[in-house]
Order: C-alpha cells, then structure tokens, then sequence
C-alpha cells in the first residue's frame, strides 16, 4: 500500500462563466467542486491506477467534509485526522475568453495536539505501507520539520518516503532521508540559493545536476528535479538520468508535477530500474499538464507517451557529474529494456 | 412565531484581495464564509431584534450542512427540510480597489417529492407561527406556485404572509391572498408589462401606485414596493404612504429589500400602524445598505435613521391613487404617534 499526506488539501471549487462581468454579478454555466490538494491528486492519479492507496492527512469543517465525501465518489480509500479548523477552498473562475483567476484561501490553523494527533494516525498506517509520500505545503501551525518528523517515524518504521515540498520543510525533510525528493527547478534554485539558468533564460543542466547532489549530500537518497516542458533531471545513487516528454502544450502544471510525484512513488513500489522509472514519471507529467483535472488523464494516450520520452544518461564524475554531455540517447521502448 | 421560509439558501463566500490579478493566482487577505439567500437574510435580521423565529427552507450536502452550522453559530433556530441536491454557494471578489464580481451559482434541482416533505414541514411549523415570511426565488424544479400553496396553506391556519420574490411565483402568489408583498420596482414593473418610470428615467409615483394597485386587485391585501433610494411605496387597504428615508450611500441593495421585507414582518406581527411600519422598515432598509453582512447593522444607527424618515400620506381616489401630489408630509417621530 501507498500512504499518501496530505495536510493541507483543498476543495477546488471551479466556475465556468462564458463572458465574465469583473465589477459585476455572473451566473456561470458550469460549476464543479472537487478534491484538491497536491497530495489528493497523487492519490487520486495512483488510484487511477488501480493502486492500493491511502490519503491521510489533516481534514475538518464542512469543507472538510465535502472533501471526504468526494473522495468517497471517487473510490479513493481515506483516514484524514479530524482538524478543527475549517479546510481551505481553492477557488477558479475560467472565462470563456481564455484569462483564468485564482483564490487561494490559506487555510486553517493547525494545533500542536492536532499535529500529535497525526503522527499518531500516521503510525498506524505505516504498519501497512510499502511506500508514503509526502505532497504539498504544510498548513500554517505546523513546524517547518514536520515532514522531516513523519519521514523519520517512516525510516524507522523501514518505510520509504518520496517528498514534494519546498522552502524549509524540504530543506528538513532532505535531512530525513527520503528516498526520492521531486523539487521543481524553481523550489530547487530556491534552496540552492541560486540560478540555474544560464545567462539566457535557459536550464542549465549542469547546474541542476550540482543542486540535487547537494541535496543528495544533504540526505536524500536520489532527487528527481522536474523541469516543466523539459522532463525530470534524476540525481540517483546508481548514475544521473535527464528524461524528455514528447512536446506538450502548455496547461496544468501543478498537475504535470503531481502526475510525476505519483509515478515515482509508484515506480519505487514496483521496483522500476530508474530510466523506466522516470520514463513513465515523464511520460505521466506530459498528459497530466493537458488534464485539467489530477487523476482524470487518458490512459492510452499515458501509454502512447511513454514510448515518446528519451532517457539519456548523464556522464557521472565522481560523487556527481560535473558535465552535461549525453553518454547516450535513446528512445525509452528499447533502452529501459538494455537498461536492466 | 415568525416562520421564514428560505427554499433557495446558500454558502456565501467573500474573498477579499488588495490587488486582484483576474489572469492570475491570488491570495485573499481575508476570507468570509456566510449563510445566505433572501430569506436567510430576513431571518437573521429578525432574529438580531431578538424576535422568535424560525427558518425553514430546503438544504443538502455539505454546503447546506455549511449553513446550517452558521446559522447554529449565529444562535438562528433552523429547521430545514433536507434535499439530496447541494446547496448553492455565491462567491465575492472584492478588489481592494473598489470592483467586486459575484458569482452565483444556480443551486440545487429539488424533486416533487422533497417539495412534498417541504410542505409537510411548513404545515407543522404553522402551528406555532404568528406571521410567516417566503422570500427570494424558487431552486430549480419547483413549481411556479410554489409559494402560493406554502401562502395558502398559511391562510387555512390563519396565520398572514409576507412575500418577496419575482416574476411567475410572485404572480400566483398575489392570488393566493398574501398580507403584504415587497416587489422591488424593477419587478413590479415586470409583472406589470410596463415601465413606471418617466421619459428621464425618474421614478413615476403614479405608476407605481397604479402597478400596486393591480397587485391589490389581484389579491395582495398590501403592496410595499422598494425604490431603492426613494424608499418605499405603500397601497393598502387603508391608504397609501411614501416612506422616504435620509440619505443613504449607495451599498448592498441587496440587503436593503432583505430588511424592509423583516421590518415590514415585524409591523405586521406587533400590529403597528402602516406609516410607523413604513417608517421603521425605510430606515432599515437604510442602514442595511451599508451594512455588508444581513443582520451585521447597527442597531443605534437604525433607532437614529427611524426618526429621520418622512412619510407621506398620498391623495387616494376611489380604490387607489391616480395623483401622486401628497396629502401631507411630516417626520415620523411625532408623526407615527398622531396617525394612531
């Protein structure tokens, strides 16, 4: 089983107004409300895979609830830890014209028992886990070492954890000792303390590479460092791997990364040598960013992009590379295979 | 006991953003989740004047559970029919820079026989009620005379009926023989088929007696229409008056009908004389107008805004009006007392 934390989700509230009055009273045409959150949607998306999954995390209020009771829809198995505080909305108003805005509420605060009371929770769920992830930002009350603390009951617990944070939960939950940290070049220039781009704009791969190994150095087993509309750089213990998507449109890229997080956890499920692993993970982030929903992709068009993505080996110098050549190139169908 | 029924309520939510990017990610700065919907408002206004009441209506899922626990927490009793739709929520933006844009979402479709639960409800609560108030517009599914079955099953109890709604439920609702019905001017002006304003757009006070009137043939016992800043005319059956109240900022007009339609329930449970009814729900109106949230009014400021109110007695020909020219004016603090 995967557990999946979630502490901070969300219902993603949603209206669709053909020609929005900004200063003015609208009746939209379409109106969903969903599960939200970056940890629900790397449960939705495992779930979609037939997974066993678990979202646990932090829930409480009437939005709480609704959340729960989506998630119950959709089949997806849940032991949230009851908050008092009411859980956030996320709110998007699409106009027919293209411009979409959105309200991010920040969501409640969380006690110290309640925290305590989650860890508790959590323990209990890694008795049947085989992996957990951790996904998204922690709600405020919470100590910055709070992913750190529950990947370190999971170590103990033998328990392998992926992490998809930023800012200084990551930089603590690295010290944990995870298994995979799946930062964003953005989050991963954040801690790094510099660009990563070259003078031009572009992702200097280099300088990707140099910042995972820190993290790397720092505790984390491997980083897969995700790169928008240019894949998943993976610093690993067993060689550097950079994996390029077929061209993708741009969308939602929240859900690309999410998409990517879910298959990494699933690949360290089921053992995937890393070019495969980071094959799907790429392939997954692809089609997730043409789906506006987490989880609601096209499973065909999934499979079609895993034989798309190209998988190079990065040459490796000691500890970690210092070049971006290419030792090879290929196309993944094949070389995952040779791979093994 | 004033019973309020309020079939269409819901979640109000208000963002409040100092700059609003409305193309991109915002994070409000305060965030307000409200009960909602006319009659909820009418209900929590009478309920801040320490009346009885009791609100009735149709609420689901969790967006009614929402309301109903906001209501708990405002101390307004509540006895809602439960419906399997979910309950509408509205949505505020409001700019830090003066715009607000409103999304209403169009709430729940009710079945035959949720109304049917609906009514079997209301007819119990009857027993206990002295006035009832139907207010704001049918959900989806309802029939049209929804509100003139609820009105007349009132009547076989011998309990009168305050109506504030639009279009069709409004017109067989006058014909079930309400005691008072609040059309605002644009509605009465809808029902009536014509405009009831002159050439430059000023409000014709002989329209609007004569449109009230037709109200009053067709079985209202009382018509208060809501001019908005020109206060409110009434047609009774023993007279017509023009409540004017001081000048009021422009605000939410909303709330403004929500209160003269509580304050006019109030006159008729306590049994005041039409010009101290007309006087007290002008300056309610008044002051709601500038209160953002129903019920959140100042209760100093509305005793104050009471005594600033001129009502006017208009000339009646046989049945109602045909000129405007007014009988007499005065202030109404010593007025309301000669009038007894």
């Amino acid at each position: 089983m995967i557990v999946v934390v979630c502490l901070n989700p969300a219902l993603d509230i949603t209206h669709h107004v053909p020609r929005v009055d900004w200063a003015g009273v609208n009746r939209p045409t379409a109106v969903y409300a969903r599960p939200g959150g970056k940890g629900t949607n790397v449960a939705r998306i495992l779930h979609s895979f037939g997974m066993d999954v678990l979202l646990t995390g932090l829930a409480g209020g009437t939005t709480g609830s609704a959340v729960g009771a989506g998630l119950r829809r959709l089949g997806v198995p849940t032991a949230f830890t009851p908050a008092s505080g009411e859980t956030r909305r996320t709110f998007s108003v699409v106009d027919g014209r293209g411009a979409v805005a959105l309200f991010n509420e920040p969501g409640p605060q969380v006690s110290a028992a309640e925290f305590k009371r989650l860890r508790a929770d959590f323990g209990a769920a890694l008795a049947g886990a085989s992996v957990v992830v951790l996904s998204g930002s922690l709600p405020r009350g919470l100590p910055s070492g709070a992913y750190a603390e529950l990947i370190a009951a999971a170590a103990a617990a033998g328990v392998p954890a992926v992490l998809d944070t930023s800012g200084e939960p990551l930089r603590e939950g690295v010290a944990a000792g995870p298994a995979v940290v799946k930062p964003n070049i953005d989050e991963l220039a954040a801690l790094a303390g510099r660009s990563l781009r070259t003078a031009d704009g572009q992702i200097s791969l280099t300088a990707v590479v140099a910042a995972a190994a820190e993290l790397r150095a720092a505790g984390a087993r491997a980083v897969v460092a995700s790169l928008g509309q240019d894949g998943l750089l993976a610093v690993t213990g067993e060689g550097c791997w950079h994996a390029r998507p077929p061209a993708v449109a741009a969308g939602n890229a929240t859900g690309a990364g999410d998409a990517a997080t879910a298959a990494l956890a699933r690949g360290l499920l089921l053992g995937q040598p890393w070019p495969e692993r980071l094959a799907h993970a790429a392939a997954l982030g692809a089609v997730a960013v043409a789906a506006p929903v987490a989880g609601e992709f096209s499973h065909a068009d999934y499979e079609h992009a895993v034989g798309l993505v190209t998988v190079e080996r990065l040459a490796v110098a000691a500890g970690c590379p210092v070049t971006d050549s290419p030792a090879r190139a290929h196309a993944v169908g094949a070389s995952v295979e040779g791979d093994r």
